[in-house]
């Protein structure tokens, strides 16, 4: 049963500009302005990481400092550690979140540290997050195969989805950070996971890099997983680019949606006229069908 | 239910080079070739029109008598009236295909003739044919939305394509022609046809403009229907540049159909790699996902 309403969670101002050339901190500030404007309620602005490893967030504090909060609007952080929430939420963070992995490898080569490790160093974060009243979201990568291992067992993915349930995160993200899912096996790990997570508590972060998102976020979309991240632009993955990231593009997701009847509280010409604004900014093309196909 | 074996009709070489910046004859044989050689055994190979209309296509007569025929493949042509077909039957075609729209402006406007007076061209077309024993598939354009109409009423695609059906194509190939379908329209159209084409006959021929072809592909899968149209490299619309037809690239199709557990009968690898050739001739960047993923 599909869906009659979808919550989009935007993440373009962090997954997507952390993997694009830098920008200013205007035009950042004017993007996640832009999005709360065409209807985008949840927006992650910024990652509290060290500048170090990602200098593409350097300004992070800045901007949750500076960025026009819109009534209704949650704006969100990643915070990989301790440090990493006192400095978001000092600069304002509505949320935050916390990056977890299905598969071994890649939380080795990511995070420097077994699922195991990792997860003992978020009970810090999660303690200091309730004290200060700040919800917590849980990413979980490489939900539908990992560059060093290949396939991931859905139950593995089930596993680490609940133990980060369980410590308290609101909501739990399944990323398919490598975008080789298939639509099949899309649902079946949805599935495995809302026996563990309830369906309500999950969002969808699917990569479009093989360019199956779309129809696995559909295929998903009838279990009742009614959260979706996406990324306006597709940000965060120059789609004509060897080791593309490629993060769905939110206008091309929205469009689907709509078609679908499914509300979103998102105005689409809005949206691309954000998308199109920042590709300018970075330049380049937009990874967005939709507005290479509306914009003149 | 989904269909364990889907027929892939491979368009790159026709309508995905009639879009492009021409090619040498050679590298379209190359193409054609190396097609076959991944497993296709259904090949658009060249479009009998005036050149002056469509130069891309002029050496349509030296490609059907050059190329390399391999057992088991059909090797077809667009004929859009008895000169075309005549043509193609000296040439040596295999098949051919003639072209009728779901919208009375698209028809005016692309043909020069109403939907009703294009019929009635096509009857000596398929008089012809029928003489010397050579199968005729039906296209449809504009069945989900029309350049100049907006949206298609499903019973007139459903009219057009039984009229086509009836007048003895053995298959109606569905056009998505400007790729503004999304999941549900698309199956609700198939479905309406359905009621007056049997499934089996009939083709999904979905342009990826708007990024929806897989999920649209998807939805469809469901309804029965088992043979799709696509274009090697996403051929006949580039993806960065406005006015793409934006053709479904067959490595991305290919990939989901798999991904499902349903068989082409294709050798992705191979199919990777004829695409990766014809976009080094025509020195763009495929139109692949998955051939940008994959691809060193």
């Amino acid at each position: 049963m599909m869906p009659t309403k979808v919550s989009i969670f935007e993440v373009g101002a962090r997954d997507g500009l952390q993997n694009e050339k830098a920008v200013t901190t205007a035009d950042k500030l004017l993007l996640i302005d832009k999005l709360g404007a065409a209807g985008l309620t949840r927006i992650e602005a910024g990652s509290f990481v060290s500048p170090k490893w990602v200098p593409q967030m350097a300004d992070s504090a800045e901007i949750f400092k500076r960025l026009n909060k819109r009534s209704g609007v949650v704006y969100s952080a990643l915070t990989p550690n301790l440090k990493g929430l006192e400095l978001a939420l000092d600069a304002g963070a509505d949320e935050v979140a916390i990056f977890g992995a299905a598969s071994q490898s890649f939380s080795q080569r990511n995070i420097n540290c077994s699922i195991e490790e990792s997860i003992e160093r978020f009970i810090p974060v999660m303690e200091r997050a309730s004290a200060s009243n700040v919800r917590v979201r849980g990413y979980v990568s490489c939900v539908l195969g990992c560059p060093y291992e290949g396939d991931i067992a859905v139950s593995e993915v089930a596993r680490v989805a609940e133990i980060l349930y369980k410590m308290g995160c609101y909501e739990i993200s399944l990323g398919d950070t490598i975008g080789v899912g298939t639509a099949k096996n899309a649902r079946n790990m949805v599935e495995a996971v809302a026996n563990k997570v309830p369906v309500d508590k999950l969002a969808l972060h699917f990569h479009d890099t093989y360019g199956q998102a779309l129809a696995n976020i559909l295929a998903c979309l009838e279990t009742g997983v009614s959260v979706i991240d996406s990324s306006v632009a597709g940000l965060g993955g120059c789609p004509y680019a060897k080791g593309a990231s490629g993060n769905l593009a939110t206008e091309d997701l929205v469009y689907m949606l709509h078609g679908l009847g499914i509300d979103t509280g998102i105005e689409l010409q809005q949206l691309i006229d954000a998308g199109n604004s920042i590709s300018r900014a970075i330049g380049r093309a937009s990874g967005s069908k939709v507005a290479l196909a509306t914009t003149a």
